[in-house]
């Protein structure tokens, strides 16, 4: 079948992450997967959440926070402010973020400290909570590096980096990295979130209104591994390339603010 | 390994669907998986929601609700109204039951009107997700079926049974349908829901700092699929039963009110 | 006048209190008032709310909460999270269950602890309030009966038994317990709690738009005063009947499924 | 027994109703009775809420809001606002209110009104919710007076004025219009509305910890209907010099600023 | 050009300040500045806000609240907790006024307290948060003299009076205090506070659709300056009749409750 | 004096306005004033406020809001919805640029539309909300013209660019845009908001615990007007280029991301 972008089935959109965007997070990233950009930054607070002290829980916590910004998308949406409650797609994805990078660092090795993970949607086109998890790991790696660095830790309790990918089935194919477009018409919308090693974090397929069988399923994660393989390496780039000069990024920004 | 209850690795727990619970509502089923008991109600109104009617959308609306009730947990829990916000886990469950029975029914086929299904745990000890999901089922097609009884539609709209189950690996071993302490301790914990076809309609699985691998996956995915035949048998039998006079039920109230 | 369900003026609805409804809470009752079926339920929490400890206030606490879920009425009840407050009529009543319960027992007696009181309406059909008082009582008797029989307190801390019915004028007549019709076409509408030894903790009596006289008063209230002896009469007999088998509350079981 | 204040048992504490305090209102005033002021006010708008014309109701509404300013209390109160909820208590006051004032007037003879009661508490010593009834009442008639003599009306859709009254026992006697410290030594507290005719509105007798006869019901509602008699009078006399000029209320006003 | 009420363009509407008007409060005055009526309450709590501690702030703090009472306005207002929020125009007054105040007192030696400002709008006609600040002053004033009196304070804490006046352009001419209707159709809208000694504290001006130049803003501005002046020697008057027997206040109360 | 960064009492930070950050947004722009950053996006929905089509209102209408991101400041902000509601000081600055923007455009002239300005602040460090407004004015141009350029508008309804500025006095000397420091040490911070033709939007100056006095004002002012020339010129500048490929911004980006 023909890709609205022309894509392969199995080609990812242009990935890219670019750092620094808020300087004054403990590190920052720009994730971009296509059209869909998310402002992944991580805030390492020096306390611990008020139940860890109540029950003497030893080491540290992560806590995630999502958010459309309000002209993340074409049709302005309304901030959670207004209404006065986090709509329950909000609430759903923040919690998946956070389980998937509490699977990514040792929270006993960070000492009495909050990691925040805040993932913001500056401009939405399918995948945003992929792009969240993929970025804030790049971000969250940056972070704690900065901590071993400056000797606030004494080793690195990353365990490994995780990534996301969404999969689904549209007319029959299996389809990966889908834009919004793809994502509203496929019958099965999967988002899988992987380490490095290959092992599976989280799992969510859902039809809605259509299913899907165990054939389409093993179709689908085998897709997501080969997607999260080639995240994993842009990754590792990007944190690699975390304190070059910015000069060397100018392709990616340029390519970030073409219009 | 030895399951807390003596039960077989892939072995269900005592299950029971009674139905009339709350005789108000439309059709209503005291679901219970062992010492989990939900009350799933189905209420249909004669209306749809305002999003359907502005954007001129046909047919009807299913929408889910869950709660747990305070005394429900053996720490009480505070209620929502309390705190003034839904908590996180049951917004995300709701929207999980909603999605779930919106693949069991034909929304195009049951008029202008909106099924409400309300799942609110009476005691909670695992898996009260999919006693939610499979109790609601039995509620759905009773309720369509007394629908259809009284004339109000022509033909059934339900197009197949959805039950739900969870499945989890404990100590190398996966495990069938996961009781509190088992949920707790297990390295994994996937929730499967599954049409009577065989068909996948949602799948969750969640290592959170834990992960899994493909094999595991496919381990846990079989033993889901035992579980929902299983399952279907059981609701099969409870919706047939609805019309019954009470006192055939008496094994199973006996059973409920025990003490 | 002929009543609805064909009962004398001063004849209370059938009135059964099932206990173990909901086995996490110390204690449980499901009371039924007719149609009127109220979950009941008492748990103790080993702690006090924080204005006693600032104020070093000595004793316990107890306090009541009101809920009627949103299938307990023929057109579906919204959720009060849903609105985001509790109503201005379920924040009355649990006011009111909280003072006629906190009549019912010595707080210095029960230690440093909370009595939470939590009733859920299951169905409604009139007398709520009541029937979640009397039932209230009874779960309470039981609750700290097993807190006396497990050691924690030295003696049974409840100081009386309380009761609540429903009086109204319908058509000139002092009726007794009104099932939802008559609540609606009564001219008066009074609610009375009183304790085993007659006297009286709490009465309240309405018009809204029409009046009453001192002579209807007296005839309402002699008329309570007889429902009043009555249900404590079912009371002690489901306290002592606590803790036998299951099986002997079969024809109540029956009653309850019926369809 | 010795009264706080030097009053006999069955004396109101000095009452004024001076009117004009909220010029902006359609009729307002102050009522004080003793240390306890409420400035209760009546705005009628020109429409009716939207629940009566979904329902087609024909006639008006009437509504009744509730509120202790924060320097009502000698410790200041917070505001609602603050903690984002109406507290109880007020919330069942607001309601007692708007019962005991649609008890007062026929609201299908209104037109498409509604009747707003504000009854806004400036100082707080017992018995706010009597005040602001009785007060309210009278508020109420001059602004129902107003539409009529501005031809709004043909005729006084008032039935009957409603006065209110607080009693209690204390130390084994009962007690008209209790005062703040009266209010919190009292064994019991009842409030009671009556119309002028001598007819009940509401009743509404509490004795939280303690208990009480009817015995002492019967004295405390015979003291009651003194005290309403009293207050009768004097709301008429208020409605009666409503449009009188200012000076000649100089004599309350002084005692009302007296420091 | 001639105004609405025949004023100068440069004359104050008839101000006063009326003590005692909330007796509970440690101090309190009504504020008039014409039709608009201001309650002006200081409540003074022997303690500090949980950040001052936390951060080890020495001293004391002032925090202010003001909302318009729903009947001060020809429109009823509808009460910040029916909506559930503070609306954004009264939170901004709010902090208006504490900052206000905050300039006129030393808070390093009021000692460990909070002193509450709390301003509610009994009628509105222009003005509203002038008549707030400057009637605060006063009972600022009063209420720290009577701490000084009982001895709680060595020596006066307040450094200066402040006040506020409203200036703005009207067809080309620069008005002081404007009533609602000129300011609903004034071009510039600007709010001045002043301390007696003639220096700025707050200076907040506003084109909103129009716009005003540099000679404009002089102009206004010492307009301004003339009305603050006036207005220090009626507060300066008001504060030294503090405590002065109420009967010769007659001739303001009289024009307060004239009709 | 010696500012912090080096710079001259009258020199602006580097200001710099990256257009295209946010491209689902009709026009948006990255304004940075130094180490502010802040994202402003302009939304144009094709519809009006409700109460504009109650009130018959002809036009549009603009409405801003403001957040700051919780990253945006060295110690992580919690957002608002964790709390429940909008902060007063954001709702105060988010009134502030609707006003000022609104100053900028002829609402009478851009149909039934509604104009959302939204400003989410990224980097805080000192004049957040100058920026915001600053920014806002070039991407609602950037807007407009687009607007024009696709035929659903006649002519441009933009009256004239407005800018913000803030200027203080610290240690007796008026400094011209604060950073943070400055802002946290100055006696007196004032925000002025000018249109390219030098006229007042608004000017709101406030001492908090200082005053100042008439000469300071002027000068302040004076450096008010000087700053706001500068601004037009980047500002134009900006709009000129809206169009132009993004490599030509090439220097901006690498200062932006610079590390």
């Amino acid at each position: 079948m023909n890709r609205h972008d022309h894509r392969q089935a199995d080609e990812l959109r242009p990935i890219s992450f670019i750092p620094h965007i808020a300087p004054n997070a403990t590190a920052s990233v720009l994730a971009s997967f296509g059209n869909t950009r998310v402002i992944c930054a991580v805030t390492i607070e020096e306390d611990v959440p008020r139940w860890m002290k109540v029950q003497k829980v030893e080491g540290g916590w992560l806590s995630a926070e999502y958010s459309m910004l309000p002209y993340s998308t074409l049709d302005r949406k309304r901030r959670d402010i207004t209404s006065g409650k986090l709509d329950g797609r909000s609430s759903e994805i923040q919690r998946l973020i956070g389980r998937s990078l509490r699977a990514a660092v040792d929270l006993s090795k960070i000492g009495q400290r909050t990691v925040w993970i805040d993932c913001d949607v500056l401009q939405a086109d399918g995948g945003t909570r992929t792009a969240s998890i993929s970025g804030a790991s790049v971000a969250l790696a940056m972070a704690l590096n900065k901590l071993v660095a400056e000797g606030k830790l004494a080793e690195m309790p990353m365990k490994q980096l995780v990534a996301a990918i969404s999969v689904g089935m549209l007319e029959g194919t299996p389809l990966l990295d889908l834009c919004y477009v793809e994502d509203r018409d496929a019958d099965v919308d999967m988002n899988v979130v992987m380490t490095e090693g290959g092992q599976f974090v989280e799992v969510q397929g859902s039809g809605e209104e259509a299913v899907f069988t165990a054939d389409e399923m093993a179709a689908m994660l085998a897709l997501a591994g080969k997607g999260i393989r080639e995240l994993n390496a842009l990754q590792r780039e990007a944190i690699a390339a975390a304190d070059r000069p910015a000069a060397e990024d100018l392709s990616a920004l340029q390519a970030l603010f073409a219009r």
